[in-house]
This record gives C-alpha cells, structure tokens and sequence, in this order.
C-alpha cells in the first residue's frame, strides 16, 4: 500500500482507486465496444446526426480497430481510463472532431451493458462449443465401454451392477440440461439495450430496432430503466448457467479421484495426466481432475458473488457494477479450461477390465437373482428368502448376469435419444442470425 | 433437547433424527405421490406385472386417497416414516397384497424423484400465474400512470426525467425475463425419472415411455444414472428461477421503501397496508415492502444453500439429499405470498402529483435543453455553453418539456411490445399437456 | 393460497403476512424477554419511573410468568402477535395499568436486540458444553485406539501410514479452534443493547449501566445507533461460529461414511445406528452420518443467507430484521442434535483390526523405510534408489515399522497438550457472571 | 484458447493448467517461505540433521535472498513452478546440494502451510492498523460534530433526532467488534503447522516445539493430520473476518451514498472525491463510496467461495486446496485500499448545518415534547394526548431541544469507553512475540 504515503498527490489515489482493473478487464471488450460503435454510428446516420460522408470514414477507421483487437494487439494507454474512451482517442486521433460525435444519444452506461452483452453471448457460444465436444468424448466413451461392468453405490455402499457405459452418458444427459438453462441465458441476453443511455432514454429520435437488426439481437430491453436494470442480472443469469456446467463438471472430477483411489482402482490416467511424487515411487495423483473439481468449485460461488454486489441496490445506475467485471468476465476462460482438460483426459482414460470380480462385489447381484426367480415364477417373498438363506449360510453364488432392457438402462442406454435432447437444444440457439449480422458489419 | 436425556431408548432417537421433519414435510408430496403410484401401477399391467382387476381396485383406491389429499385431510400417522409408506399402509388395509404389489421396479429413490418433480412443476405452473397477474398489475400501472414524471437517478443523485409509467413497466420487462428463466427450470424439471430404481435401474421390462405419457412428462431422464443425479439438481435449478423473480421483487419492494421516505414522498400506501407507531403519529411504515425484500433475499440464498448441501457428493444416492426438501419445499409458497401480496398493494399505491415542481429536481431537464437547442441547429459545445452558463449564473429556467419518442422511453413505453414478449414466454411452458394427463389419469 | 381468496379481508391477509412466524418463533425468547424485562424495571424504579410496591408486584408476576415459560407452557394467544405483547397482556391483566409501565424507555427495538442476545449466550453455553462432550468422546477414542494403524492418504491415493489415534484426535483439536471462533461470537454478544430504544436512545434518564450488571452482561454496546446496527451482525457472527463447527462435524461425517464404504471397510456402527434395505440383505448404511452431513452443510448456507438479508441495507431499523428470526433461532438446536448423535454414534464406532496387512498398503511404508536407512547413516539418495528398485523389481518388503516421536505424530499425539488448549479456550467463555445474575434476578 | 490447438504438446497444455497463476500469487509468499526454511534450517541441525557451516551458509544465503523478496525484486523464473521451488533452486545454485538438505523432514503441504500462516498474520496486522486509523478517524469526527443533529430514521421513515456524533461514532464501534472477531481468527492462524509434512508427521525427530519458538507463534497446530486440515479452515476463518470489517464498510458506504443524495443532502465530499459528468453540470457522484460498497460487498463472498471449495473433501490434502490462493491472497490489498480510501474520504466529509430546521423533520421531535410533559409530571396518557392533538391540528410547534444524556446517547456519546474497549481488543494480538522472532531470525 506504498501509494497512500505521502508524496503521492490525492488525485492519483482517488483515481487509482477508482478506475480500478477497467484497463485490463476492458480488454475483453474492446472488440465488441467497436462492434457497438459501428452500429450506433450506421443509426446516427439514419436519423440525420451524422453526414454520409462521416459515417463512411468513421466505420472504415473503425474496422482497423478492431482487426487490431481481433489480433490481441488493442491496448488501453497510460492516462486513459477504459475502452470506450481509448476507441474515441483513436478515432479522433484520425478524424477530428467527428470521432466524438458516436456519442451523441448513448452513454457509458448503455455502452458497457452492449459491450457485456455482445462479450457475453459470443462467449456463452464457445461455452456451446465446448460443452458439445465433452459430450461427444462422454457418448464415444459410453457406446465403447458399454458391456463393462461396474459396481452401482447407494450410500457409497455397494448397491446394484451399473456399467461404464451408463456412467460415462450419465454426465452426457447431464450437460443437455445445463445446456437448457444456458440457452435461457442465451436468450436472456441477447437482448439489445443501446438507446436506454444513463437509464432514462435520450430526446434524440434514436432507432432501437435498426440498432438490433444490425447487432443481430433476438430482442430488444424495450423499457431503458428495464435495460439499466439488467446490468448485474444478466451476469448473475449467466453465472446460474456457469455453475450449472461446473457443477456437472466438479461431480466428474469427484468421481474420478474416487475411482482413481487405490481403494477402487477403477479407472487410470496417463502417466503424464498424474502427478508423482519425488520420495514416493507409487504415488499417481490426479492433480487434474482436483483442480477442475476446485475451479468448478470455484465457480459455484459466482452467482452468490454477483447477487451481494447487486442486492439491494434501488434502481438506478450505482458504480458498484463496475466490480461485477473482475468477477464475471474471467469466469469464461476459467470454465472453459475446465471443459478442454476435462475432454482430454477423459478421452485418454483407461477402464479397468473385470472389475466385479472381486469378491467384495458379489452381493450386488444379489437383487438381479431375487428378480430372476420372479420372472420365472417363483412369488417374490420365495424368491427373497431363498437368496436371503443363500446369503446368510455363505452359498451364495451369484449368476453375475445382468439383463437390464429398460430405456436408461445398462443393456440400453438410449445413446440415440440423449444425443437428439442434446441436438434439440443446441439448435436453440439462434447463433446464426447474430454470426450474420457481426459479418455484414464487419464487411 | 430433552430427547437425549437418559430415559429415551437410542432407537427413539436415532429414529427421530433420521425421520426428521419428514412427516411433516411430505405432506406437500402426498397428491404426487399418488400420482406417480398410478401411473406406474398402470405401466406394471402393461408388463404382466400385475392382473388387470389388481389393477382396477388399486386405481380405485388410489383415486380415492387422492381425493383425501386434494381436500388437505391427508395425515401420515404416528409411526409411519414417509409418504409413500402411508400410502402403502393405506392401500395394504384396504386391499391386503395386492397393495404391496405396486412397489415391483421402483425404489423410494425414483418415487421421490417423481414425486418432487411432479410437485414442482405444479408449483411452478402457479408461479408464473401469479407473475401473471403482478405483470398485468405493473403494466396496468404504467399504462395509468405514463404521464406523471418522476426523477430519474443515477449514483441516487439526480440526473434526467423519468416517469411511473417507465417505473412500472420496467419491473414487468424484468419479470418477463425471469419467466424465461423459470421456462428453462420447467423444462428441466418436466422429465420422467420413474424407472430409474435406486439409481441404477431395474431387471424389470419396465416401459418408460408409458409412465412418461401416462404424467404428461415432456421427455425423459433417459439414463437410470443421471435421473439420480438429478435429484439436488432440479431443485438447485428451480432454485435459480425463484431467486430471479425474487430479485426483482426486492429491488422493487427497495424502490417502494425508499420513495415513501419523506426524503422522497413520490408514493403512498392506503393505512391498511402501514402500520403506525403508539408513539410517533406521523410513522406510517412501509414493513409489508420490507418484509417482501427481506424474503425475497433470502430466497435468492437458496441456491447456495441446495449447492452446500449437493456438492462435492460423488455419483449414486445419499440420504443427504432429504434434507433438500426443508429448504426447497416451503420456498415456493414464500414467494407465492410476496407476490400475492405485492401484486395488491402495487395496485392500491397512490402516485404523488408534480413532483417535479419540486425546485431541487429543476436540473433534471438540462440535458433535455441542451439536446433540444441542437436539434435547433445550435452546435453541441455551443448549445453545452449556453445552459451551462444560465445554471452558473442561476438564470436556468428549465423548460420541463420531456420530448422522449424512441422506443422504451418516456413518450413510448412499448407496453404491447413488453406484453407479447411476455405471452411468448408463456406460451412456451407446456401446461396444458401435464395437465391433460393428470385429468385422464384421475378420471 | 386459500387466503388470498375473496372472502377474507385485506386486513387479515396483510396482519398474516406481517405476523409471520413470530407467534412460533418467539416461544424462542420467553423466557428472555421475560428476564429483560425484570431487569428494566428495576431500572426504572431506580430513576424514579416506578414506585416501590408497583416494583415488587411487577417482578413477582414476571416471575411467575418465567416459571411457566421454564415449564414450556408460555404460549402467544390467537390475536397477540408477538412475545412483547403477550407478556404485557398477561401483567395488565393481573395488575392493571401499572403492567404497561415497564415500557417506559424502551422500544420492541431494543427489546428483541436484548431477547436475542440472551438466548443467543445462553445456547452458545449449550453449544460449548455439547462440543465439550463431544471433545471427550473424540480424545477417549483417540487415546483407546492410538495404536490401530490406517493408511494415510493424500489426493485420496495411498501415501503414508496413519493412526486411528491422529484421526480421532485430529477432529478434537479442530473443535479447540471452533470454540475459539466461538468464543468471539459469544463476546460480541455478551453486551447490553438495553436502552437504545428504536436505535436513537431515550430523553429519559435510563441507567443502562445498572441493566448490564443485572443482567451479567460483559460490556454494553454504547452507542445507541450501533446497538440498533447490531441486529443482523450479532447473528451472523454467530453463524460463523455455528458454520465452523458444522464444517468440522461435516469433515468427520464424511470421512466416517468413506471409511465405512466396503472399498474401505475401516470402521463399522452398530445396526441401530445403521439403516437396511429390505431388498439387499448386505447394506448396513450409514444414514446417521449423511444426515449430519447434510444438516451442517446447510447450516454452512446460515452466514450467507443473513448477510442477504441484511446487506446494502443503511443504519436504523428495517423490518427486514423480523425475517432473520426464521432461520438464526432454529439452527442452534439443528447444530445440538448433530453434536449429540455425533458423539452417541463416535462412542460406539467400532474400529477394524490391521486393516494394513492389506497389500495394496504395503507402499505406505516405502518413505518409513528409506528414512530408516538415512538415520543408520546411508545417504538419502541411495537409501531412496535401493527402497524404489526394491518397487520396481517386486522385491520390496516393507518392515512395517512406524516411529514417528515427535509432537504431534503417531508416536506422541500430544493429547494432554490439546487438552490444555481446549479448556483454555473454554474457560475464557465468562458463563459464571451471566449465570450468577440470571440466579439473582429471579431469586 | 489458442494452446489448445494442435501444436501445443500435451505437457504444455498440463503443465499450465495445474500451475495455474501459482507463479504470480507465489510472490505474496515469498519473505514468508523464506522465514519458514530458515527456522526450518536451525531446527534441523539441532536434531544433527545438517552440519553448523552448513548452517550458516544456508542461513547467510537465506538472509540474502530474503533482502531481495523485501525489495520486490523476487521472482519465479520461467519453468519453475512456485515459490518453494525458486528458493531451493537459488541456493542450490550458490550453494551446491546443501541447498536441498532444507527439505529434510517436511513436505510441500506443511512449507505452504506455513507460508499462508505466516503471511496471513502479517496482514491481519495490517488491517489492524488501518481499521485503528479509521477507528480514530471516525471518534474524531464524532467529538468534532457532536452537536450536529440530523433525522434519526427507522424504516427509512423520519422517527427520532439523531446527531452526527452517533453516527460517525457507531461505525468507530462497530469496527471494535469487527477487531474481536479478528483477533479469534488471528489466534487460530497464529499456531505452527510446521512437521505435519504431508499430514501424517515424520519419522525424523523433528522438534516442533523449536520452530514454533523460532517464528514466534502463540501455539502449535499438534495433531498433523489436524494441520493439514487447517488449510482451507484458517482461511475461511480469516475470511470470516475480513467480510465482518468489509460489512462494517460497506454499510457506513451506504449510508454516505444515500446521505449526498439531493433528497437528503445530510453530506459533501470534496470535488477531488466525486466524479462529475459531461453532459449534466449539477452531478457530484458519490464513486468513491459506491466502489468502497461493491468491494466490501463482494468480500462478503468470500468465506463462501472458500466453502464451496474444501467442503465435503474428506480429510487429507488435495490440490484442490491450491485454488483458495486465488482468492484468499488478494483479499487483503483489497479490503486495505478500502479501508484507506475510507479512512481519508471520511476526514474530508462536510456535514450540512441545521438539517433540521427543514419543516419535513419536525415531526422528529413529538416524542421528546411528550416526554418532556411526563417528567414534568403529566400523565403519559395525557401528554401523548395534548402532543398528538397539536399534530393534527397544524399547531405542533416542536422546541427542538433534545436532552438525551443516558450513556451512549446524544448528549453522552461514551467515546472513551469506546475507545477503552478498542484498546483491550488491540492489545489482545499477540503482535510483539511474532515480531521480535521474526526479528531475531533476520538479525
């Protein structure tokens, strides 16, 4: 804390203080900030705020800028405090005085909530991305270890057969439900709320719809103090979609490390997926899946995080949504490191071969024995007491058949049906309309 | 905590903590239980599982503890752990085996999977029902109420004119978006996991896809697995939906709290709906809004709270998952109760008149007056000046005319456009086909 | 919803909804407030406000009253709404007027702060005593079983050898530093708000010295503001405490539901302690120990969910406070029931014999044996190059020898040291003072 | 994602993920692992692990290098992953294989152990100090505007007078109890871990009782597998903590937010201390305290997230537990920069005079007319009569004199008892045993 010493003038503590993080985190939105500009500016245009002439230089100078940011290469300069005012720099720089009339009709605040919006739902994509990916690794594993048996746990006690295959499609049907609620994230968001400008509209006769087409938004948050308002909800609605992902990821991960304990041995990594240890020759640790289960963890706690900044705050805009930006948009990356490494090793895990062998696993068929009797006849109060004597005089012998034929279950895992839910789902997402326009105005 | 006293045998306490409030708790699954019991009871015919006259006295039965519950004289007696053992006890007296026969494929794991899933998507139904109506109310409101301005904030200081009509409405936007939200929670919640057994299926021919049909579901959890994975799952993401509409409702019930300060006085409730003091006789308090926001927010801990409780919980089922239903059974009627309650106090709220005339709100319209002298033809910077100097030398006389024509503003609040959003939402939860069903199954 | 129905009247509905749960809940605090209200009129007979005989009257009634609320049979009529007033109600009817007089100087403001704080410390003692059982229990068994090896684990891979002695012992000091948090919560709440009023102090002369020494207070919360401000922190300070507990018995649940997996099979519970299935004659689960998992994993959600409640509120008194009520007064006897099943099913946990004779935990011994041969002088690299070939060529054959001496290891678990520091701790709680006043008032 | 793509080696991809940011957040360990290794080091050649010179060129080595962490110059070089890495790797460079002697008798998992202990304690120091500087700050100003009244409110409604003298004052003591709970959290931090190595102790003799008297801790952490599972523990605990001075903060933020509203105009900052805006020449934003808000806000968050990551692992070390630091390190520059901005914003605040002379608070002053009546000897009844009478008529005249003189209120704001209680808190941390060791080591 050397600079609250003397020396340091006020002006730079205050300031420093306030702008805070916004020149790295704004990075995240540099391409979508000029994104937003050209389209203001084609509307300004359209209503009669701006000359033809000046339209055409200001969206030629700004499709340099942002193939320099789709290049890494924008940066925020010393002195100038975020993204919105390094673009206008720019522009000015080239242009003059016509840089700063974009602003005319907006302001920062419905500037960010575009920004975010536009970051937000192209990030949500990759998230779709690379959730369909993992669910296609968890499919292809499933189909192939369909016939491998291993034990079903209720109480973490030794229950009833279940296959790898049903485990590995388990957490595929479960990615299709997280998927639903990121779609309704998805929708959530792309919702267009430039025009709402410091949350009270403007005296302009600004054109919204034209705004909307061009972005390619779904819809419109008609109402600007509405559209103000989404600020902090839509990131807290995201970060309900984040955390349903991580969750399904953090429960995978606890079941690997499990199956991976000596005390199982059902499953093995790579060696160079694990971690070893420099005084203990047979330590294989799974460093990898504890860190997604911690990251996931993690993420779990990013709607409450979101939800404390946002609570009880009245309408309006307040400055404490400025903070709301180191939290969330990080939290992308950090999930979707997650679901690559997650996809990696589980396509490179091995299975162990006969694993109900062990004796410690023969009264898992105890059930399938009873229910067997009873297919053939034998009343189910018969069928109980001769396996339950069979049991207890130490003659049980299990037939170690498993004939489960139900939709769902071992010997029928639906593969087909989870993958059209999934499929169903994903073409939900109206990813094409908002691809399209982005190219036209790129164009 | 007499109970631990010597005196009370261990069995008794045992007992009591692993009943917990089950009996009390399962009261609200009693009609879904039933439910759930016929249309599996139907699907054990099907399969040869039971003769078609078990079958019609097993329905007739049932048909009849259903009506039992309907009326809210179902009790689960003294003794007796849980709904589905009542249930059985009830049908075991009546009928003697035959009762016992419907147990056949199910464990109580899918049977309270269903049953939660059937009571929450009914609870849901009545969610967005009275979301309905509070929508109708707001917009109503606004619709009344669009020509009485109001100070529009930022930072909570005074910054551009805003109207009740934007005020209104702009919470019914927001509800709009936490329907689609709750739309993603339905369509989660609406899948069959009957079949599913303990978590690992069945050696039954059980069809699936009839009890599917038979409750109107919309799919299924297909994988025996993920269905007992669902279970915290569902819940958690009910939870989200819940918590959004109760962020909205706090942040208004805020607003509310705040605007009857006298600091503010914009609104007013009629005296049933304050309460006074014996000492003050000028408090006339605002707690209905205060008690509102306060459970609304902690409504919004109830994710968090089902996300303690599930996570780092490897797959299979554990009786930790009880104890989600404390938490998640009674959340839907406390949201119920603050938007019925909001919903009529909204209605009887009065709007104070010319609040505007108030002198410190005058600067309100100088970014208007600015605006207004460009759209003349004066220079921005020029016309910038001019207002800035009247303020300086105290000669601001602003005009008060608030010419705001863009969609969503003042002068163009879109209420139809916010009411179709709405319907599409709304239509989008498929009630009728879950209820078409239920009324075939009890007829 | 019936309620809401035509036919009641609005004022029903709004006093139901205002109401709440106070009539229940405020069972909690009879007998607090009766003993805070025999301590302000005491007060207020000492500065004049009360007569003499009216004293006497005054304070044997309250006193009655106190021994039936002792008994558990103070009930809040239908149509009284909360303790305050019942208690008032049950004085004017046996003496008249003068029952109003105690409420001269105060407000049900101070009046609750002042309940809670009393029944907080009083179950915080009640916590302290039922960890300190549970201490006992954990050291007995620690001591009993300090010589039973278990394998230690690190990413749950096998790692180096343990003791059932460490474990055991490991949860009793965790508890040491519960208690200490505890502690601090019991500080915090140790002191008088009496007198505040509704949060802005009184013009009368009140002696709120003289109410904190009868009521054994440690110190007084001075400031009247801050007394107000109190409400919501006292208990989410407390909530810390109760979480940090919970978060240690949550541990210890879960290692005992592990180690009972039959993939470990390290310690068994007597069959009333475990529950069956009456399909799988095998399962012994340990339902006991999920359910106090489960409980104090949603006690963790307890500091969350009142910071919601009480978060981004500004200074003075919100009605919001009430809702807090719901779920701070019920989590201590939620806590209490899992100390003592806790430490009832700890007692009779049985432990099983050389668990590592078991080859898969021959390498736990691998680092015992390459630092036996550094201590006989061999240099640690070729000590660690002869125990590694020895794994490699299968040759390896642990001795099995564990002599960990130094503090706090196998060898030496310091039992008496943990000890200490527990009842210093647990001397530092100032029961004696509280306890002496309450026995003097009531005398 | 680019390193995802083909080209990267798979080593890469992992190696990256399961260091994650350890490199950069490692720096805040630096001095503090240092410190360890030299205690570590005398301890060792005590029990003839290490030789004298050895000793003393390690420690001479050691000295060196931590000269150069107090600079900031430390860094982790490319390829090496963390802190305790960089150091064995430095003096095993000047020093040849002495170098990594130091790691007799310890693990990764007791080194970091130490490290955040050590660290933590150090900056719980820090925020001792500022909270003590924010602390005076608000006394001063509390003596400085005794006599400034302002509306006292409950339910946000105008209630009772209330001074600037309480207001300032309440949050000086609240800050008190903030510091109670903070010394809890530091004495639970504040024991030695050191020898638990893995969490299962050593075969070596280590002598713990050395280590602990080396770096001047208050006790040690005995049972190692207890060590081990402190962390995560003294971090949520600290946590706990730190979201206890950061509710302090944000409230008082609230209020200050709420106070320069126009509506209120209680307060003003300086112009250096708000942010204005281009377009609207009267707006003073409030920034500052609306940032101070968020951030105190989210480090509300805190402990859960630091829950939600170790809850429900079972006992053992897990990599999981690396993630914490991601969170846990820069909570504490976080909450300082608040504190400090705070602390300097509040010395510059300017209070309005003679707030209530504005006819909308003279209701403020009924109660104390109608106790004023009553301690002249008018019947309650009466006074609260004739006062409320006055009211509705138009002809209540208060005479705004206020004569509040019981301890804590207006007229006897208690300030030195506060202050006194303040100083038994502060002098409870223990700081000059852990300096004077700390000290000693360097010397």
């Amino acid at each position: 804390m050397k600079l609250w010493d003397k020396g340091t003038s006020v002006n730079k503590l205050i300031e420093d203080f306030t702008v805070g993080q916004d020149r790295e985190l704004d990075l995240y939105l540099a391409k979508y900030d000029i994104l937003g500009s050209m389209a203001h500016t084609i509307m300004l245009q359209s209503i009669g705020l701006l000359e033809k002439d000046e339209l055409e230089k200001l969206m030629s100078e700004m499709k340099a800028i942002y193939r320099v940011a789709e290049k890494g290469e924008f940066i925020i300069e010393e002195g100038i405090e975020d993204v919105h005012s390094q673009v206008e720099a720019m522009l000015t720089e080239k242009l003059g005085d016509v840089g700063k009339k974009i602003h005319s009709g907006r302001s920062r605040n419905d500037q960010v909530l575009l920004d975010l919006k536009l970051f937000a739902r192209e990030e949500i994509r990759q998230l779709v991305d690379a959730s369909n990916e993992l669910f296609d690794t968890l499919i292809t594993q499933a189909e192939k270890h369909k016939d491998q048996l291993m034990p079903g746990y209720t109480h973490l006690q030794v229950a009833m057969p279940s296959s790898f295959g049903l485990w590995f499609s388990a957490y595929a049907e479960s990615l299709v439900d997280d998927l639903t609620l990121l779609q309704a994230a998805f929708k959530i968001t792309n919702q267009n709320p430039l025009g709402s400008a410091a949350g009270y509209g403007s005296s302009f006769p600004l054109n919204r719809q034209l705004t909307t087409d061009l972005l390619g938004f779904d819809s419109m948050n008609y109402n600007v103090v509405y559209a103000q308002m989404g600020r902090g909800k839509m990131e807290k609605t995201v970060a309900f979609a984040i955390s349903s992902i991580a969750a399904t990821l953090s429960k995978l991960a606890f079941d690997v490390c499990l199956f991976m304990s000596q005390n199982f041995g059902f499953v093995a990594l790579p060696d160079e997926l694990t971690t070893g240890s420099s005084i203990m020759p047979h330590k294989k640790n799974p460093d990898v899946f504890e860190l997604i289960r911690s990251h996931c963890n993690k993420l779990q706690a990013l709607p409450n995080q979101i939800t404390l900044m946002v609570n009880n705050l009245p309408s309006g805009y307040f400055r404490d949504l400025q903070i709301i930006k180191e939290v969330f948009l990080p939290a992308f990356d950090e999930l979707m490191s997650c679901l690559k490494i997650a996809n990696f090793a589980l396509g490179e895990i091995t299975i162990k071969e006969n694993i109900l062998d062990d004796d410690r696993y023969q009264y898992l068929f105890s059930v399938e024995d009873v229910n067997r009797l009873v297919q053939q006849g034998v009343p189910f109060r018969d069928a109980y007491i001769r396996v339950g004597k069979q049991i207890q005089q130490g003659e049980y012998h299990p037939s170690k058949q498993v004939a489960h034929s139900h939709a769902g279950s071992i010997g029928n895992l639906c593969l087909p049906e989870i993958q059209q839910k999934r499929e169903r789902v994903v073409e939900s997402f109206d990813f094409k309309k908002m691809d399209s326009a982005v190219k036209k105005l790129l164009k």
